[in-house]
């Protein structure tokens, strides 16, 4: 009987100590978690695009999957499968029935969504948009590339590549918002910044490869001495590698593209174009996701309201430009 | 003796009841942690600034404690106690000195500060740029408020308050990039989208509230028919309150102010003011917090580099602003 007295004591003693100890350690934690950004499995973040299958929304969509990651989230993809403004306006119209705790949208018309977006807002459920905006929208940011910046960036580098001097051209979509701007920051920034440099024309490449290399062609014969071409879009850059190189003159002409299609990387693994501008493609993903959280969680100072009024989240990001030539190429291979 | 087994049997399965339930919580806990975005009490994030004791610096720091917290880091507070470049450049040496895990500047000159800048990025330490920028130093971001927006945002709030007709003045301090801005923004949004309004004149006003005043008094003279004022910073507006009220014209010109000092939330407060611009400080703290945390443990995509072709973050955020009236004007006097 004493024993048993002993053994059960013992057992006791056990007990509390655990429980004590498991207290502490409890508290540890719970304090750690305090000061942690977390989530539950349970809250779902949704990105909404058009054409869906489209290879440029992948890395926008890793960082989107990333951000949730981060913070212990679920992410879903949705899309039109099509261009088509309809069939847009119906996913997002799903995806808000399913009450989830934030969209992501890159809007394929601003003022056919404006409505939609609108209803989502005002059912609470927050709303960013990355790459195409709706300016006139409820939605509380616009994560995108300031394209303006970035064909300054490019004008930097198109000076480095010819030691700041010598004629230059450009191929573009004219009439189109994102490439004016690409081409007004690429032409000011030389105007300031390099005065033994000049823009000597700007031709009309349509998007088309083969619009751009007959563009290109003209361009190379009208000015012998021109140095470089800087193309506002991946299509440009390849029509005016293959002008280049018909010419003979790949040697003489440096050129600059946008964006990183399999036809560019390729061209600058081979030579032929020596740069070109990726979209900081991840940074819309990721900072959108972190965006929706902060709304969800209640996190912004100040909160969010339903007017235009007041800014909860920074209200326009510029998701930045990396420069890829033959160095970093292979991460974009990756990709 | 089998009372005694009874009851002892009865206590070991509610402790193994205990434990199990424990480890349950236990489990889910850990994967909650492992989905969150936490760092260290070790981790030291620092804010530097220039006039430190500045009111305009308190809700920015307020901002930066706050990510703090939801890190989990610490924070700490720096600054030139006085409207001096050398100062600044010292305090900035000193904090180097202690390598922190990164440093969230507002540089009170921009090509003075770019060397010590610079140091601290090629050093390794994270440098992000907030409200005053450093263009060519190798800071990673610039998080601050769009000043042409938010002079278009004032001019949106005054079409409001006048029935999209009328004249308005500007009263501003000519020479300021900041301040130019803003009466750009103002002047074109007024020109593109309300065809019934008018600039009538832009007047000097000396960052100063009795030059202001004069200003005001001399435009409201000169323009019988005169709706509204907008003032592009804090002395402006309650210059041109005064000169309203002793005109005798508090209840027909309206005033809008910029930024949140006391005199401005007073003028508010008595109806002199019809609204004020309040920037998003916040913001600029709590995502400056952020980025350098994102910065310090590697979280990036692309990972930095110290030249300036990768941007691992948002080069430049724009932190948004707040239209302050007598509806909300309480939330701005706690701060």
């Amino acid at each position: 009987m004493k024993k048993m007295m002993l053994v059960y004591g013992a057992l006791i003693v056990a007990f509390l100590l655990y429980v004590f100890m498991y207290r502490l350690e409890d508290k540890r934690t719970s304090s750690w978690e305090e000061g942690g950004l977390h989530g539950s499995i349970g809250e779902s973040y949704v990105m909404v695009t058009f054409q869906s299958g489209m290879e440029y929304w992948k890395n926008i969509l890793k960082g989107f999957e990333d951000g949730g990651d981060a913070l212990g989230v679920t992410v879903d993809y949705r899309g039109a499968t099509q261009y088509d403004v309809k069939e847009q306006i119906t996913v997002l119209e799903q995806v808000i029935a399913k009450r989830p705790a934030g969209i992501a949208l890159s809007a394929i018309d601003s003022k056919a969504l404006t409505p939609t977006i609108n209803k989502a807002v005002d059912a609470g459920i927050p709303v960013v948009l990355f790459d195409a905006d709706a300016p006139d929208s409820k939605a509380y940011s616009f994560l995108a590339t300031n394209n303006y910046n970035a064909g300054a960036a490019a004008a930097d580098k198109m000076a480095e590549l010819l030691g700041r001097e010598g004629e230059v051209g450009i191929i573009t979509q004219t009439g189109q918002q994102n490439h004016d701007d690409r081409t007004a920051g690429f032409r000011e920034t030389l105007e300031k910044s390099y005065p033994a440099m000049s823009v000597v024309e700007i031709r009309e490449g349509k998007g088309d490869i083969i619009a751009s290399k007959e563009a290109a062609a003209r361009m190379m014969e009208k000015f012998p001495e021109l140095k470089g071409i800087f193309a506002t879009e991946a299509n440009g850059g390849a029509g005016a590698a293959d002008a280049a190189i018909a010419a003979g003159r790949a040697e003489d002409v440096r050129i600059i593209g946008f964006d990183t299609n399999k036809v560019t990387l390729d061209r600058i693994s081979d030579g032929t174009i020596s740069a070109t501008i990726a979209q900081g493609t991840w940074n819309m993903g990721y900072w959108s996701l972190q965006y929706l959280f902060h709304l969800h969680h209640g996190l912004t100072v100040p909160a969010p309201t339903l007017g235009n009024d007041v800014a909860p989240l920074p209200p326009r990001v510029d998701t930045g430009i990396t420069i890829v030539t033959q160095e970093n190429v292979k991460d974009y291979y990756a990709k």
